[in-house]
């Protein structure tokens, strides 16, 4: 096939905040760039509660994850000051850190385990005693049984962000088409561009697949391990001056979070529900959410309900992204980010882009091939 | 001041349930009607939950009331049926009963207490016991302690009747005008037209106040006994099957209600506070509804939470409405019906609609004049 007229360099299919920076560095690189996305930003970007919270998150057996999400919180104070520098607008990077709370012996086991396992890792945290707790955020309930505090994990506003992120994208050269991706281009066996709905085609030198939970539908993209992972999600107005900063609760087992953002804002999420592509938000989803933020901060109670809303996180089986090579030719991956989409945000567009500049893949995205999936199968086929 | 040419027999401010019943009635006897409204049917007809249940409502001391609800329960099946002749649409009539049920022992009490009020002013109503009470409504938690059946209480479709009621009165001739009233207009002591946003005047033989919560705070008003009494509601969706009628419970104390609508809609209501025109839907207020809500029927957990929404009753001292002559010769009342708007919007129609067509008050409106609060006055005035 000879190289149409307005063939570029890269598509990036999906305008959510990894596909824009992707993009975005892409277009930094000096490739030509086009983003295609129906509604850039109204899928699990909408929804994030935007915490960087890599050391409260931190999990067991998931090292190779952990130092991913570390390389891009260490990365985002420069990249939150670029893009705000490129898009004209803050994008609400807030870096008062954040606190782990626990309600019964459980709880507090858990909570523990947590902070053995950050030391373990060489990771700072310090462990605080409900008054120590209190001090540092007075609206927390005196029910507490104590708490964690890691100062190095922050939060950004993941709709602000993507705002900029968009603006700063268009700044550098990036073209946003605002239409529906039909389905992946293959030409002998290379992946050639996309087709929009409508049929216009869109030939490229590499595509990007940035659809979120629904990179794996696609027609024309090889079998994927991305399944959506729907999450509720609250967001409150009037809560200035409730909260400094990001407070993660274990109430009797289940976990909450509370992110105030802007003035005056709260964020309370998340459900995490396997039910497919179910776009319900549901009374017991809602329910479950207040109740357990009310349980934590009390105060909650008076805040305005302004929005519910239930998006879907690209879940893969060991909760880590796809990033690189997708074994078919000309298509590159940056999905199954699941939890972490608004923290891998910086390190995604940079891995990414020098994959898409470069065609090697960089040593920092290594582990997050899709093949990994792959000789996983194999190794499962060969034991006994 | 002689006629002007397009003045008009009556004005009603206010087109809500009421105001449009009352208009309707009245064009039928033949009278000119103008209907002023901004937004008709946004105000707490928008957030009705439809309920027609004067029994399981009865409350002590308030037989005047309960007489008037009683008989507009009477005329709801002609009412509707020709609303629904001149309006061309469904109203969503429901009659297939209601069911209160009970969780500890106090609320037991309330329900026999209730039940003997019930016998004593032999209204028909019928004690259950637990499995008698999920015998009617299977999806009841079996922890209800028991129920009463009253199965001449029903419910509407609140919204519905309004777009039938405002399709009633249009067909009728009344003209429904998009605009705001500013302020009454009062010559020479008495009330002879309203002053629309922008000044526009609009002169009428006799005003109609139906503004509701809001009808006290019309500049040109004389000082009126209503104030704002706020409810937060919900509406959900996928409730097809779940209830046959409405459900009305005492959770450990806490009123709630769920009245099913529509093909699979339910309402889940209502919050009562005492906040002025604070119209901020809360996370305490969604809470408690659902709280309750799922307590009572654990099936809501899995229902679409489709909607929140806060109004105003227009409440009054004894919670009953204020009908007819309001004091100032050519000013009439239809407001003030708290929380029994719905149910006794066809009797409203019927006797201001007499009021305002013969000038008598008609024998079942008199206790209902805005002049009862007047003569409290003078009596607790003269009271030691």
């Amino acid at each position: 096939m000879g190289a149409a007229v307005d063939r570029t360099d890269v598509v990036v299919a999906g305008g959510g905040l990894i596909g824009l920076s992707v993009a975005w560095r892409a277009a930094q690189r000096g490739l030509s760039v086009t983003v295609v996305d129906e509604s850039p930003g109204a899928g699990a970007s909408q929804a994030a509660a935007g915490m960087l919270a890599p050391v409260t998150e931190a999990a067991y057996g998931e090292t190779d994850l952990l130092r991913l999400c570390l390389t891009s919180l260490q990365r985002y104070p420069d990249f939150a000051a670029e893009v705000e520098a490129a898009g004209g607008r803050p994008v609400g990077l807030r870096t008062v850190g954040t606190l782990v709370v626990g309600f019964d012996e459980d709880d507090m086991r858990e909570l523990d385990a947590l902070h053995g396992y950050q030391r373990e890792l060489g990771l700072a945290a310090e462990r605080l005693t409900p008054r120590e707790t209190r001090r540092r955020e007075p609206s927390l309930t005196p029910r507490v049984r104590g708490g964690l505090a890691v100062d190095g994990d922050h939060s950004v506003d993941g709709r602000a962000l993507h705002a900029g992120l968009l603006a700063a994208a268009e700044a550098t050269g990036v073209e946003v088409l605002r239409a529906r991706v039909r389905e992946l281009q293959v030409t002998d066996g290379r992946a050639t561009g996309v087709v929009l709905d409508g049929g216009r085609e869109l030939p490229a030198g590499q595509v990007v697949l940035a659809l979120g939970a629904h990179s794996g539908g696609l027609p024309g993209v090889p079998p994927l391990p991305v399944r959506p992972v729907k999450g509720q999600i609250l967001r409150l107005a009037g809560a200035e001056g409730l909260l400094e900063g990001t407070v993660r609760a274990l109430v009797r087992g289940r976990h909450v979070y509370l992110v105030p953002y802007a003035g005056d804002g709260l964020i309370i999420g998340a459900t995490t529900e396997d039910r497919g592509f179910d776009a319900t938000v549901t009374a017991g989803g809602v329910h479950d959410l207040l109740h357990d933020a009310i349980e934590v901060v009390p105060g909650v109670t008076e805040l305005e309900l302004v929005e519910t809303l239930a998006r879907w996180r690209p879940g893969t089986a060991d909760n880590a992204p796809l990033l690189g090579s997708s074994g078919l030719p000309g298509l590159v991956l940056a999905t199954g980010h699941h939890r972490n989409g608004v923290l891998l945000t910086p390190v995604t567009g940079d891995v990414v882009a020098e994959h898409l500049a470069t065609g090697e893949v960089p040593e920092l995205a290594a582990p997050f091939t899709v093949d990994r999936f792959v000789r996983a199968d194999r190794l499962e086929r060969t034991s006994p």
